[in-house]
């Protein structure tokens, strides 16, 4: 019973983010989670047999520069979300595996999301390079299931397909079906990816629905990467990528791309992504509310487990558009940039 | 200093739960903690030589569907239930134990918990079979110290008594005693529990009181096992049990009883239950409100540490009396029942 | 990826605390943290090679008389408390350190806590017998910053510089610097330690400052010790203590002093404080609001993780002042005074 592995990410960086017009701030602030998010987790498997497996992954999100804590969502909607409470946030699931796949129970992240990070050079963390499709698209970060989903049930296909990998997901929002409830499916959710990697290719689409009475979320997403020479080592050979978005929460829609690449150079490896978004006016006939956001950082590896990171960002608005940076406001129609430096800590 | 074992329980099952009549509600949810309640544990002991030693528990509850959490109470009232927050709410205590038993302090559970959970053929989970005295009586789930009380010091018998075995606790609402506060004792708790265990037989009673200004409540329960043949291995022989139950509230009298029976199917379990409770109706007068409970299921065990379980069960309510399950509403008088498919997995 | 040690403290002990005069209350109620605040952490180092390395900390304070949690503030302001919930209030930190020294970021201690608690024979606990400078201080325990920081760099002088020691801290209060925004500032801390150590002498001087628009807060104190005989190992000679601590908090001053000793009889340690604390009057031309501590202990040691302890301890409080311990109320001018039982397990 001693099979249990405490783990976890510790990020920590200091960003300056500006804003710029009438409107706009600026701020230096310590921040978590710039190049992975801080995380702290408890995980373990157990070999039933004939290639059959049991496990289970906990995983708490947290803020490495307050101790502080990111509540998890036990409904997959607003009434869901647990304060700011520490919970298992991240992950929470039980599985059983084998030569089937694998079945997954619990809190996870949803098909889609993982089209959205893996396909970015800045990967899953949280500073100012990272996603711009994630980070203002109507299917991400401010989603209740943009990146996970609670009650979910998952299946993951088997590793030694030739290459190809999937998974399916369904989820549910656990509504009360009762007389006069109208909103019974709000929070249910399914999901499915499927992808296909060799030779240093690799690509997937991925699609996703979740339900609300308020207006229905769909999200899909296309990705492709080319690894140059190596392979897909730590530190290998240029890596090229792109993206392809598109969601629709109610009756309004949004889509965007983003092109990236990661570059090996010295002890670490340069990333760079340009991404374009734009959704709906939210009054029909008006134009389209857009921006663009470019990225471009170094990552230097002290270790496989720690490295030190720096970029910079610049966001392009549209009229009517105030994307921002750090949380920083700025000024419809106006830039906003910023500049990272950061530590990361695997442990 | 290196003593600590991180321990615990991920229990995720399917429920479909229905009610019926007008009210009557359904709905299909993944859930948690169905055969044994989820939990995130960190403990160790310290041997201080002749038979002496220290130890510590540190054990939280959570949600293993969506990776929420189980709020401690601090103060054995209302006001002390910590909101949504993560804490080690199952059990966080220091102890010294030796030839003498064990001194405990700290947040554990009543001694009249433990009666009513060991005599229960589905124990200390919280699916659908599980307990009905615990889940609609007075003294059991909805009760401040119904399960457990903080602030206690608790005595535990030795081993070595000839079958004899038994703990005392109190516990402390820790109101200021001064001047206009009417409420001081609120809070406040004291129990007890003895049993004998002896050639597959086992009886235990237990008893205790939570004082409150609203209405003291006590509890007092029995009860009472024999298991045939190999005697309390984990796959045994036949194992059977029965519980008596009485609680008051106030002034409100509730009373109860539990049969069932465990037994050693393939590789495997069968379970069943029959528990019946009624309590006195809110006016003086008017019949007793009553509830019965019939539950049954299967645990197929994949390991020592990870089986699968399914349950079936059903509510009869009398006149006026509306429990349910699953937290799916049914209409005064009316039955309500469920179906539970799950996985436990012990690290 | 094996290098996280779990660690922990569990203090837990019985109060009985009184007040005195016609609102005077009393309590006896089982408390956490008297002798050492209980804790759980996680924690580990990683070699980078040449002397270098990195280090991560996360460490949550909790109570363990009911498994509760102590928040943690994210931003050095009252918005920032992050309600009831666990976090790793007591320190999240990621750290360099090598020749150079160490770098730390994250939420750490504030330079000037240290003078406090190292110069107390009670040390940083958290009981009667704990340092009044910090509890009833308007540096201390009520500030936002008088333990700890969010969001901030620190860094330590390394370890073999004959003697001297020190660490300098700068802080964040994270506002966002945008037009109409007066508290911009809100949050800021800076704050340094310097001391020397050598031949059983040992003093050092901090000194701080946080910045509020209500009113900055300041603080500086001097601490110094002399240990006789064979120095500074847990059962050692006679240790004597002295403090001397000076706060403003805007317009407000205060200011106060400590003697104490450590003194190892038998199986354990004697520890003995007197401690005078005095604030301006809240209306200028008033008399000072003065109180006065004395506390008196004995820690037996069962071994080198677990002790039993005892402490009395008596505030006098100067007419208008009605500091108390315990959390029950005295009535001003009138004394209170407080009994203590309690166990320390460090895992």
């Amino acid at each position: 019973q001693s099979s249990v592995t405490v783990f976890g990410v510790l990020d920590t960086s200091v960003i300056h983010a500006q804003g710029s017009g009438p409107n706009g701030g600026s701020r230096t602030q310590m921040s978590s989670s710039g190049n992975s998010f801080s995380r702290l987790g408890f995980r373990g498997t157990e070999d039933l047999g004939g290639g059959y497996g049991a496990g289970f992954w906990l995983e708490a999100g947290l803020q490495s520069d307050s101790g502080g804590v990111i509540p998890t969502n036990v409904n997959n909607q607003l009434s869901g979300i647990q304060a700011s409470s520490f919970g298992f946030s991240r992950r929470a699931t039980v599985s059983l595996f084998g030569p089937f796949g694998e079945v997954r129970l619990g809190r996870d992240y949803t098909p889609t999301f993982w089209n959205t990070a893996l396909f970015d050079p800045f990967g899953t963390g949280g500073g100012i390079g990272s996603n711009h499709l994630y980070f203002v698209g109507q299917g991400g970060l401010g989603a209740y299931v943009g990146t996970r989903a609670s009650n979910s049930v998952g299946y993951f296909l088997p590793a030694n397909l030739g290459g190809f990998y999937g998974q399916v997901m369904a989820a549910s929002g656990e509504n009360v079906d009762v007389e006069g409830q109208p909103n019974v499916h709000d929070g249910d959710y399914v999901g499915a990816r499927l992808g296909f990697r060799a030779a240093g290719f690799d690509i997937a689409g991925s699609t996703g629905r979740a339900q609300y009475a308020s207006g229905d979320l769909t999200l899909s997403n296309l990705g492709v990467a080319y690894t140059f020479g190596p392979g897909l080592a730590v530190v290998g050979g240029l890596k090229l990528m792109a993206e392809y978005h598109q969601d629709k929460l109610g009756q309004r829609e949004g889509r965007g791309g983003l092109v990236g690449l990661k570059w090996p150079v010295g002890p670490g490896m340069v990333k760079a992504s340009y991404a374009y978004y734009e959704r709906d006016a939210l009054v029909a006939g008006q134009a389209d509310l857009a921006s663009a956001k470019m990225a471009l950082g170094y990552e230097y590896l002290l270790s496989k487990r720690t490295s030190l990171y720096a970029t910079v960002a610049r966001i392009h608005n549209d009229d009517g558009t105030s994307d921002s940076l750090g949380g920083v406001p700025t000024t419809p129609g106006r830039p906003a940039t910023g500049t990272e430096f950061g530590i990361t800590h695997v442990f």
